[in-house]
């Protein structure tokens, strides 16, 4: 499951000069506000529900990314920290085998107590000794404290999207359609055409050197040989999708991997996740309720097993994941992130043939069965549990959605998923071989 | 499931006889205070979550509870009423498939909204709605709506009991065993020997006449010839059943039925429900939290294989639901309801051989498969699927328990649960053939 | 499940007196020839395979029943028997705990070994040891060993029957509806009108006083008060099954148990099992492959809930095993039988209003849950695992059916199955109150 | 599932080159007469049990390569063939959508007809038809034919593995352990020592170039950057798998992937598949029944997750899937296959440092999930099921193992099973990192 986040390669010294203890404890103040603000909407109630074992309750989800803090820095460095709770390192312990036994997953739901106002309190109670780690100075002669607090954002900032993602499956399940917050979406009226962007081959490099922050995964940096091919500026829209599905697209076997056409018997997919058929037009459960699809916006919700159903129909493919960030390599980081606070794909407006939405909107399905870079190895300690024991089974996903932080989000960042995932906000780019 | 209520056969001239308008709508408000006063304790958190598909969350119970009223009576009678909210037709029916589709049983704990708030609104909506029924008198002409307001208190009082089962059922998932209460036993010391009581062979009169309110399953009152047999005086306690674990209870087939041994290997019982071992002493979870089990309480949560296989081991066998009916007729109704605030079933003190617990406590198991009395005919209407259509696979279980309203309980009132049922106060009391 | 065959309570001397040792000795070769016959169509290919977790292996059928006499006859009592295998005591166990572990039920149709051959050369290994024991002459002398031995031919005679009704079930698993044995059948133009037979309420007495063979279940014979009630002279023909079918019986839950309303829902129940409809026409598979179903042929294959659906429907009731037994009480037992050969219900021909039909034909679902009788006791010994420990979840059937042997069928057979059965030849017949 | 064979990309002048019609009717009567020698130990019993939805009956392999030669060669290419029966279309159908419904492949144990006899009978029909094929001299002008019977005929020896490694885990079920064949194994007692074989960077081409008969998914042949790395010599050993398990290996979080530790769990695993402790020493089931588990051959019947985790205990990684493939490159095409009819891996003789057992003998897990090499396209018709619809969720195995016939493998062969299948003859490697 991507609940992981990963661990710094780079050394001790990079750390000190690319996140001054200053700015560190700025951002910490920061990220830890952001998620108390993405709660604001909700009532106690909602805190509590778990709609599917991939998903957590928002409580859990905004406690366990405090006892990350508790665990990894304060009982790690602070000699004199009491923890908050004892059950805590039980209840809200992830998937670390290092750091003892786990509460099970797919019983998160069950859990009523601690409340919510306990959870906030141990909020505070982590943060208030956060406080004065910050301000002891420690941090500017421990670079590797430094380094886990800057792991513990970024790991609370997938949360953060996850804890998005999970509510959206959370109130999708009720059929009332409850709406998480009113809609701010403005509509556009065009969508950008399709084009094709050729790439030649060559020896490119690609993952990261390390000199800023990363997850373990995400490197060594290492040459590729890629074969030459070409790529769509934009992602695929809503239209494009509904003709797909008018065509029979979740009629053909001939269209399907074969454990997606077996997926989609068994759980009778005839649209993306979310939508609904009413009166002949669709509408699609987004977090600020039922509202009509809109042809010009990426689909999103879809599998990878969709996407890739697609891409065969369009006559296309999928990218790998080393022509994605190739040809991302070049284009700045800007989209539509969950700073733009509309919590749903934005259609790319424009006439150019230039390439859209790389980043944001929508994590983007790529063909690479997510597995280690050459010369890969995780880090020591229980941080090493991040994102190596994930490689089986998943699919790498890149650039980022409408429900990530912009400052989460790199050139070579790594998403996955397992290719029935639907709930993430994801969608599909094409490509194709020359 | 024992959700059910049933309906009356009693012609109307009875029931305004029996239950003068003024005093319904006493017993109006008292109930459904009562379902208030259970919910005091609580968290907002504590109102959402479904433990099982057997279970239901304590918001649900309340709604539903009140959507009784306002489906059945208001909406019935009351032209002018206007339903709190179109959607909770749907949320809020249990299993009546004649009053439309309903919210799928097992999902009941994925719903966040309407809130408890809501709820509470919606339950003050109905109260207020019915007070204007009360107040009009049109109860007076119109002996049928007594009626059914009738069943919807008693309706109410069978889900008191579910939301106090239910509720201990979640608090039971969480390992920091939380407290509903705190404990307001008291110890106490002796327990009164057991002893047998002897019946003669003969024809016996079981069933409700209809002289008082009665759920349709209870009728018609009929002969049936008895034979001889005798029935112990007390319930079976937890030092009784823990020499029955430790002569190996749990580990010899030739003691169980033969679901019930598959059950005791599928889910490795190997204790009544609740209880744990800690150093060497035997603990349950209550209410109240953790206690120790006290030897000369009546023993609980347990199932029908384990109350089986129990009198097995002891030579005994269950009593049927007519003998223990025989029995208790010359019983007063009085004992350790939910009126005594105990929440745990208390040991019977005391020294001499009369007749003890045949009331409150918990719930004793019978031999009996759950079915039609000779000459049963459902009432027509919905309320004609309170009771006929479990009339399978369950057994009858007889004498309420310490989670169960004195006023509710009755000497023909058959509850009934599947043979796995564990999580009602649930025990045993032995008979023996002569 | 329906394996038992069960124990006799009947004493020494009654069972030489009525089983002299020459005939039992006839007996069994007559009994254990007739298993052969009934292979005589088969494939070694037909005798592996087990179609569901209830069913078994035709090459189990034929083992098992050799394991009860190598077991309980010839290692009982015959010092000098060698066993065929070592292996079979634990392959061919079926439930009983008391003479050691079973091979997993599920898993009976994962042996290709032993063979079929193998299995043959079994059963003549243990006919010679058993022709051996008739010889001695030792059973004039120990009358528990001829007490046994007949046990072990009811007990085969019940698995004749199972291995039919297994067979027939495998075979409807393949597409290209093998043949197990050609038609026999002979159309019958006309089925007796519908007649109500009255009786009277009173004292009667029901079960077996153990004067001639008995399984345990079927004592103590025992008073009981019977309401007067009347029962249909004739089985339900599938005409009238069509009929409820046509009325939309498989889609109105108001005439379902609860279960078997859900069991509809599961597993899309629109029909008997083994039906088909074929261009307009209902098809039935039977014995002899796909055949026309005959209207008035009774119908069959249908399960407890679809018995006690047809029945509400009607505006009746199912009867209960004592209205049954009482009513059979008067009548001769003769009927279509296995001995007929048909291996399929028939007409009820003529005009009368006589009791028709309520042996053989179809085994007829009563609605008594099947139960202890006042009274009971197993017989000690691996014997008493036969019954007793079944008395949960299933329903009591009455009367034999096409593919029961006539010497193995009696006033006072008890034969259960799990209200969703619909493997066994079983069909229904009504009663009502009066 | 690895039922897949694939296509032809070569063109048909290359393919009539290489395979001249009178030597490709010799492969035909070679390769079909080994399938029946593959079953000359069985009786018809062993040919009917799946013990599992991915394995199939013996009688299955038979009928469906007997099938794929009807469909795809003599409907398409002879317009008077006759069928020999409509209903194998349908039931001998593994996968193929293009060519209609297939029978459910779980449910391929259900069907005992047709018989082993009739089976035959259909592959000397289809013989027969095949041999008039190649008497004709239609092939000499149709070079499709040829490619479509070539693809047929390592169709069939993909099967006649799955059917021994099928028939070995359907042996297994059975308590009594039976010998499909009386051991050939010939006890060797010293093993090559563990030697490291470096390899370095540079652009490397991997994947055929068509020149020489391939699967559609060996191809294109494309250039690869690879890092340098070290490569074993030889196999893990039994004795080497052993000291892991001393280490606490399957118990051991830490060394296995998120999934294989879940799998450990779930079903408890503690050592490779077929292996039983028995008074402390290790024994195997084999395809000639139980024997000791000889420490110097190579580890055979473990998973993805098996050969993974000891790759982390023992400081090592898998190989992908280009590094074998860059060593095999330059290595002859010999080992133990199914012509030296051990049916066994063998311990790997010698001093030397040269590389050992890279065919043959055990399938070698790498570390490369089974997806597109650059540019890749499925052929055209019912042959593009074969390869591409599988490309997810597996990994690639190289190399054959002792049940692959060595004219089937080949440099390029990718073969690719599930990350947790056990039934394979499947082994391990180990690479490293320089």
């Amino acid at each position: 499951m991507a609940e992981s986040a990963a661990a710094l390669s780079a050394s001790s010294d990079e750390l000190v000069q690319r996140a001054p203890t200053s700015s560190l404890a700025d951002q910490y103040r920061s990220v830890r506000a952001f998620s108390h603000r993405l709660c604001e909407p909700l009532s106690p109630e909602d805190y509590v529900v778990q709609s599917m074992p991939d998903a957590s309750p928002t409580k859990w989800h905004l406690a366990h990314t405090t006892w990350f803090f508790e665990t990894l820095v304060l009982l790690e460095s602070s000699p004199d920290y009491k923890p908050f709770s004892s059950d805590f390192q039980y209840l809200f312990n992830s998937y670390y085998n290092s750091l003892g036994a786990q509460f099970p997953r797919p019983q998160r739901g069950m859990l009523s107590r601690p409340t919510v106002d306990e959870v906030h309190a141990y909020r505070a109670h982590v943060n208030a000794a956060m406080a004065e780690v910050f301000e002891s100075g420690r941090m500017e002669e421990d670079a590797a404290l430094s380094s886990v607090i800057e792991i513990g954002l970024h790991h609370e900032q997938q949360h953060q999207e996850l804890l998005l993602t999970d509510l959206k499956h959370m109130l999708a399940q009720n059929p009332t359609y409850p709406v998480y917050r009113e809609d701010v979406q403005t509509e556009r009226q065009l969508c950008v055409p399709l084009h094709w962007q050729r790439w030649e081959e060559g020896l490119y490099s690609i993952g990261s050197d390390g000199d800023s922050f990363m997850y373990d995964n995400e490197g060594p940096r290492h040459r590729h040989f890629q074969q030459a091919f070409e790529i769509s500026n934009r992602l695929i829209v809503a239209g494009e999708f509904i003709a797909f599905m008018r065509d029979g697209g979740y009629k053909r076997p001939e269209l399907w991997l074969s454990e997606g056409w077996a997926r989609v018997q068994e759980e009778a997919w005839t649209h993306p996740l979310y939508w609904a058929e009413q009166d002949g037009h669709w509408k699609q459960f987004t977090l600020s309720g039922l509202r009509d699809v809109n042809p010009i916006e990426p689909v999103c919700h879809i599998s990878y097993f969709e996407a890739d159903a697609f891409a065969r129909w369009f006559g296309a493919r999928l990218p790998t994941e080393s022509e994605w960030e190739t040809v991302a390599a070049v284009e700045p980081i800007h989209g539509n992130f969950v700073e733009s606070d509309r919590l749903h794909p934005a259609a790319a407006e424009g006439v150019n043939g230039d390439m859209r939405q790389l980043y944001g909107d929508v994590w983007e399905w790529t063909q690479s069965a997510y597995s280690a870079y050459p010369g890969y190895q995780p880090v020591p300690g229980p941080l090493g549990e991040y994102n190596g024991k994930f490689m089986c089974g998943q699919f790498v996903l890149r650039g980022g959605s409408c429900a990530t932080s912009q400052s989460h989000i790199r050139l070579t960042y790594r998403n996955f998923f397992p290719p029935t995932a639907r709930w993430q906000f994801s969608g599909v780019r094409l490509a194709r071989d020359v």
